[in-house]
């Protein structure tokens, strides 16, 4: 390939959209609040639209409340290529997660109609509905009822902590985009390409502006439940108690060393952990908590995954032990010919650039199943994200942009 | 002490006034909820104002709502001396803590009464209002405002959950205790005498029907905070984070090590615990714990307690530690003519007994203050208070109310 071939994309135009869609939802700390549905989601989504129609795209939605920007290509026939990522944000989330591969998609197919660039296939930007999972469980909603692997009617069904139904949130995207053309649920598609934020420090610590996506690591949780006897604090001897803490705290130990990695590549968190009846004088009678293991090589997430039930009851000491899998889900290797395609681009566009699993899930996953799909990285400030303090930088952030606009092209065509 | 001369309380009625007491406020699993200044609180103090009447006894009430029920004595001039305890329960609490000891004393007046029994100075059956401090804080507050160790107007003025303030939840007492003669603050006390379930496992562990309190183990209670980096659990190198977790987890491996003690005397426990986010996928940005550590050793209270925030902070890696003491209470030794009283009874009505000290607190820490004080400790089942699953027996509940019954008879001549 030739550089003087590839098209650039304005830097300058992409901070800005950033910014301002930033404004949508923002919170005092500088952060975005713009849960799935919200009216604040689809302000966001009235904006796009605003944006999409200057460069000439056709809108549409499906009945999850994907939204699509069309560019059309020459050839009717030819399934479309996709690319976007999400607009809904966490309750305290940043101005780029989701956004920054949204507005990444919309940019390329700008800068294609500013030099009047036609592609073979139709290019669809993507808005995938409810990616974060906050205010309707699970995460990735739309693009997995898009693809097949949920039930559109059980997704509509769910409901927020209001008792608000989807298909009733929906309506926040109707009042909003008044004159949306529907679209079916789950069309053909010729391939996938999602930008996002990296959600790591690999990239940062590394100083590449760009990485590109390998693969998503597997996971599997686990609930663990502990269970002793509650008693009072100031009269029960050391030796006659069952404190559910006490040997909760000897389980985590016996599990630090269980997912010792000097690798660094396994992911262990214990995030959340519930004490009852959580009494300064009282014995802890229960500990439940919570294992998010995460690996990309599907032999070690069953060796070491199939292992914790194990670790956790030879720590039980004087209590009862439960462990239970929560959730899991196989590591996904993204598509040979799109990272070589990735790859090809960043070198001839003299990027520096490294390969990398994400740690993350992202709606990539659910495409994967159904065409050939890849995603691109770029680095954010100390690797933080689903925080207000989440940043990134405008350079890098078009050098994204640039990669997924060259890549679009080429299998556009 | 001969024998012959000792009263004997009526072992039946002790035991069915406690069920029927523990009727009022009754949970479907066996406990009672029956929090200071409910109306079922008042409801048990309109069922003990009867069975008072019933043995001639005269009833009175102070400003914070502590109740009194005289025996006159023959010497209106000599300080009375009052035995009791309280008719608060914890929300799932027993039918024995607190109840026991009202109920011994009134068992003891009954008896006086039924006898023919005159004694020198008056006593007074005393129910201390909300010694639990579960619904208002803290615990003991009728016994300390009593003392003079808290002040009445902060006591009244001290609301619920619901915004309900002391002064005006008083008002159930005056609904059902209509005629309720009321009485002055914190009177002269010639003697206080309490008798009280264990709550600890050593007297049923050894076989004793009764045990002497020699003292209340002073208390220090700590607050530990542990302050890290909230970020993506699949994301976020082991190596690069700073996860609050697992340096609590470091900082309680630690501490169990520094309180480790071979005779088993120190208590020390970890109850409450909060973690933030508290989210499967979020590595904890913050955990706070508390630490209760009792000791009846004032020398060793000071040196382990002294060292928990150089302990905590050595085992604090990436993470920040802030340390607070958030509440110190000395250890109190009773009276040791009391104690000598005790032991001559016990011995002479030939009961198996021994000295312990008292792991949780009591109304009695307060009076030792201002008037020599004991207690008197019956075994619990399995040490367990606090607690639905409460139980006592009724011969060991009947040979405490008998030797408080002496030992009342012995101090009010």
């Amino acid at each position: 390939m030739q550089k003087s071939k590839f098209v650039t994309v304005n830097q300058d135009r992409l901070w800005q959209r950033l910014m301002r869609l930033g404004e949508v939802g923002a919170t005092p700390s500088g952060g975005v609040n713009r849960q799935a549905m919200t009216k604040v989601d689809g302000k966001a989504r009235a904006m796009l639209l605003r944006w999409g129609m200057e460069a000439g795209l056709h809108a549409s939605m499906d009945p999850i409340g994907n939204f699509f920007l069309r560019k059309e290509g020459s050839n009717p026939n030819k399934a479309p290529i996709l690319s976007g990522s999400h607009l809904d944000t966490q309750p305290n989330g940043g101005k780029f997660d989701g956004a920054f591969g949204v507005l990444a998609a919309l940019e390329a197919l700008t800068v294609f109609s500013e030099n009047d660039i036609h592609t073979n296939a139709s290019i669809d930007l993507v808005v995938w509905n409810n990616e974060e999972g906050c205010r309707f469980k699970p995460t990735t909603m739309g693009s997995a009822t898009f693809t097949g692997d949920m039930d559109l009617n059980q997704a509509l069904a769910t409901t927020d902590v209001e008792g608000i139904c989807v298909a009733d949130a929906l309506d926040n995207f109707y009042k909003q985009l008044p004159e949306i053309k529907p679209r079916m649920l789950g069309f053909p598609v010729g391939g996938y390409l999602e930008a996002h934020i990296e959600q790591g420090p690999v990239l940062e610590r590394k100083h590449y502006p760009v990485g590109i996506v390998e693969s998503i690591q597997g996971l599997r949780w686990f609930t663990v439940e502990v269970l002793g006897q509650a008693n009072h604090a100031g009269t029960t001897p050391q030796r006659m108690r069952r404190d559910a803490l006490t040997t909760t705290v000897k389980i985590l130990d016996a599990l630090q060393a269980h997912f010792r990695d000097d690798d660094d590549v396994v992911r262990f968190t214990v995030g959340r952990m519930l004490i009852s009846p959580n009494a300064p004088n009282t014995i802890p009678e229960r500990v439940q908590f919570t294992i998010d293991f995460r690996h990309p090589d599907t032999a070690i997430l069953e060796q070491l995954g199939d292992m914790v039930p194990e670790v956790c009851k030879k720590s039980a000491g004087v209590c009862e032990v439960k462990v239970t899998e929560a959730t899991a889900s196989p590591p996904i290797n993204f598509n040979p010919r799109i990272i070589k395609i990735l790859n090809e681009i960043t070198e001839a566009l003299g990027l520096p650039q490294t390969t990398l699993p994400s740690g993350a899930t992202h709606d990539a996953k659910w495409l994967s199943r159904v065409a050939p799909s890849g995603m691109i990285f770029v680095p954010c400030k100390h690797g933080i994200s689903h925080s207000e303090q989440e940043e990134a930088n405008p350079s890098e952030l078009a050098s994204g942009a640039t990669v997924l606009a060259n890549a679009l092209l080429n299998i556009a065509d």
